[in-house]
C-alpha cells in the first residue's frame, strides 16, 4: 500500500468530509485493510480567495511548508482537499518530487469519461472563479465551464463562509436559495468543485438537485487516491 | 498555536471522530481560528487486542514508527485515537520527548473532577479489560471500575468489529442489546472507553441511556487537546 498526503485544514471540515470519503470507498473488514493517510490539517494557510483578488497573505509559502511537512512523514503521494488551492498546484509540483494528484485533473476524465455533458456548471469560491482553474483546465480539453451570476454566486460563497464559520443553518439556507434558482437553469451537470460544497449538499434535500448529475470533486479525488493507493 | 500530532488508524472511523470532535470543540469564526493537527492515519498497527491475548504481533513498533513520523512532522504534543494502545503509552512515553496526552487520565482527571459517581461500568475492548488500562489508573486515584460480564462484554466486543468492517446495522444492533442489558444493573456512568463505542453511541437512541451519565473519553480527549493548543 502506499501512503498518501493530505495538504488539509481549508477547511477542517471539508478535510473530514475528504478523509471520510477515502475510508468510505475503501474495500475493508478490518483496520488493516484501510490506506495508511497522514493529514496535515493546517487551518492557518490563509485564504486563498482573498489572495486571489489581492486582498491577503500569499498561501503559497504555508502550501509548501504543508508539503515539507507531508515530506518528512514519508508519504508516497499528495493531494490537497480544496480545489482553490490548486491555483498554485503547478508551482508546488515543481518543488517536490512526490507525485501531486490534481483534483481538478480528477473531475476533468471523470466528465469526459462519461461524455453526455451538455451544459456544466460550477459551483465554487469566488476565487477559483476568477483565477479560472476549472475553466483553463476544461477549455484546454475542448469542454466549456459555466460560471453563475453575481446573486447566485454570491449565495455560494456566503454559504461557503457561513459553512467555516460552523453557522450550518444559515449555511443551508442560503446554500438552498442558490440551488433553487441553479435549478430554473438548464444545467444537466454541476461540480461541487469546492470542498465545502459536498458538505453543504448533504445538509439539503437530495431532491432539491433531482435530474441534475453533480460531479463531487471530493468523492472522485478520494476514489482516485484509493485506486492509487491500495496494494 | 501548538500543533498536536494523533496516531491513528485504530480504526479510521474513531479517527474520524476524534478529528470532528476537535473541530466541534475549537470556538472558530474562519479556517485560521481552528488548531493545527497531523494525524498519522496507520490502520496497519497491528490489533492491539490481540496482541493482549498473546494471538498477534506486537503493535509496539508500529506505534513508534507513528510517533516517529509525527515527530518529523514537527508536532508539539501527541495522543492516539485508541484506548487499548495506551497499554503501550509509557513505552512511548520513554521514547519521545514530545509531551504525549493519555486519553485514561483525561477521562480520571474527569471523574474525579464530577465526584458524584458510584458505580462506574468500562464500554471497552477485551484488551483493554484484560490489561487493565482503566482499572489500573483507577484504583490508584481510589476509584473502582467494573467491567461486564461475559454476554455483555462479548456483544460490546462484537459491535466493536462489526463497526471496524463497516457493518453498521449489525454493529448498531448488536450494541442495543448490549445496551439495554446494562440499562437494568444500576450504573449510573459509564465510561466510553473504546473510540469506536461513541461512534457505535451515535447510531442508536439517546433515550436508551437515559438516567446514566456516560464519559466519552474521545470527546474528552478532544477538549483536552483544544485548551492545550489554542493559542
Amino acid at each position: 500500500m502506499k501512503r498518501v498526503g493530505i495538504i488539509g485544514g481549508m477547511g477542517p471540515e471539508a478535510t473530514v468530509d475528504l478523509f471520510v470519503k477515502i475510508i468510505k470507498n475503501t474495500d475493508a473488514k478490518k483496520d488493516q485493510d484501510h490506506i495508511p493517510i497522514v493529514i496535515d490539517n493546517y487551518p492557518q494557510i490563509p485564504d486563498r480567495t482573498a489572495y486571489i483578488f489581492g486582498r491577503g497573505e500569499n498561501p503559497l509559502p504555508y502550501l509548501l511548508e504543508s508539503v515539507r511537512r507531508l515530506e518528512r512523514a514519508s508519504v508516497d503521494c499528495l493531494c490537497m482537499a480544496c480545489n482553490t488551492a490548486h491555483y498554485f498546484i503547478e508551482e508546488l509540483r515543481r518543488e517536490t518530487k512526490v507525485p501531486f494528484i490534481s483534483m481538478i485533473e480528477v473531475v476533468l476524465e471523470k466528465i469526459v469519461e462519461e461524455g453526455d455533458c451538455k451544459k456544466i456548471g460550477l459551483m465554487a469560491t469566488d476565487g477559483t472563479v476568477k483565477a479560472k482553474i476549472y475553466h483553463n483546465a476544461f477549455e484546454n480539453a475542448g469542454l466549456e465551464i459555466h460560471n453563475f451570476e453575481g446573486g447566485i454566486q454570491r449565495l455560494i460563497m456566503e454559504s461557503i463562509y457561513k459553512l467555516k464559520a460552523g453557522e450550518h443553518e444559515q449555511a443551508k439556507e442560503l446554500f438552498k436559495n442558490a440551488i433553487s434558482v441553479i435549478k430554473s437553469k438548464s444545467y444537466d451537470c454541476l461540480i461541487a468543485g469546492c470542498t465545502e460544497v459536498p458538505v453543504l449538499l448533504s445538509l439539503i434535500d437530495e431532491e432539491l438537485l433531482e435530474g441534475i448529475k453533480v460531479f463531487d470533486a471530493t468523492e472522485l479525488l478520494a476514489k482516485r487516491v484509493v485506486s492509487l493507493c491500495k496494494d
